[in-house]
């Protein structure tokens, strides 16, 4: 529960940050569309890809995606200066979704079987891919390979969890804190 | 049979268009030839991949493949300055195909059975993934999410269709009008 | 076993360049990671999205994967100034890798029994999707499309190879030789 609730706060902020860096370059309400999505989904998607999940599962989420979509046009609706407001809580809930999206990413792969190597790259890919899409598609170098250390954290966090050394609802609290900090 | 007309003039505009950004990036034939596959071919791929059609399907179209070969050897053959003339009916030829290509992308989306948010991404990404993937191989940001406002009413247009509220007949002769204005 | 050789050497080639031009990017080591998985397998994963192999196949390379990362560390361990002794070998190892994933990329298509098109493209991809994913996650423009001209050779070495048209085993040094000419 207190899961499912991390998992939407992060496709919610993902969707957000993808908007807004659409608007910063300039994109029409398509490119704003296909960059949150891209950002909220395309983690999920490259992970389903590599360990063989088919990828046509991302359309059960049917209401992760609405709740995407409508954060959508309310960034859009929303006068632009309101979007200086959103960069404190926005890295806030950007590092809730990226670790929130490492643990499943690691959890899946764990759950398929795979060997130590593939949870790390699972867990990497589900929660930094987003934004990597995001920022490719968006004509920057990708964001997190730069100065995004905390990424580095999320990954290791997920695979912590993945592996079973760790108590899960102990070390996610745990793990947010280390994030904000 | 116009339909499959539409499709053809569709997958040799896109094989042009990438030609022709390749050679403005001062790219060797091999870049011109992944550039131009990479457009005509990409969207499709990127929607097989979506909606959990066997992504090597693809290469069941094999006169389109040959048609796109054939029309980039042409356009390198032809002296440079030729490359202007093809501007105003690119354009259209480009119109064309986004359509086409959406309302085929939208059609494979609703014969799989998925929720009509799933049908405007495969329609969206069936139109307009080759372009994006092209002008990502090519170092640019996506034109698609910039200027090309006709872009979302190929995506609606496919959309519509598919979902049967339409008669595709109809419909299809309109929506290409629509574009090219 | 020679041809396994010639992987190995590949992709710890792959890798290394990969770092190489993360290390260049100032990313962070998860960037350096990324980039260099990428390089690597990057070109197998596309390959075995295009035939139609699972992609999850990747992680049968155990034995790749490790070297790729043992060959990270240390390119991430020594001093800066050694990477600059990297680029002749780095170059010879870069033809070898480009070569042995080219000829691999072009059997495999020809044992899953595609067309001749199809045994090209799988070829090319195999060589060289790797550098143009590496480039893209650098932000750059694919440098195989500008100034490898032994690109195209790999590819139609490739190809003749898997066609059955040659000896394996001799076309293989001869092709190695003309790639490092």
């Amino acid at each position: 529960m207190t899961w499912e609730l991390l998992s939407i706060f992060g496709t919610i902020a993902f969707a957000v940050s993808g908007a807004i860096i659409a608007m910063e370059e300039d994109y029409d309400i398509l490119g704003i569309l296909v960059l949150a999505l891209a950002t909220s989904f395309g983690g999920g998607m490259v992970r389903n890809l590599l360990i063989g999940i088919p990828i046509e599962n991302i359309w059960d989420q049917g209401l992760l995606f609405k709740l995407a979509i409508i954060a959508v046009i309310i960034v859009f609706i929303l006068p632009q200066h309101w979007i200086f407001y959103w960069e404190k809580p926005g890295l806030f809930f950007d590092a809730i979704g990226l670790s929130a999206f490492a643990v499943q990413g690691a959890l899946a792969a764990v759950e398929a079987g795979y060997s130590p190597i593939a949870v790390v790259v699972a867990a990497t890919l589900t929660g930094c891919g987003g934004g990597i899409i995001r920022d490719i598609l968006a004509g920057r170098k990708p964001l997190v390979f730069r100065t995004d250390i905390y990424a580095i954290w999320a990954t290791l966090g997920g695979t912590v969890i993945a592996l079973g050394w760790l108590n899960i609802e102990w070390e996610k609290y745990v793990l947010t804190a280390l994030l904000v900090i």
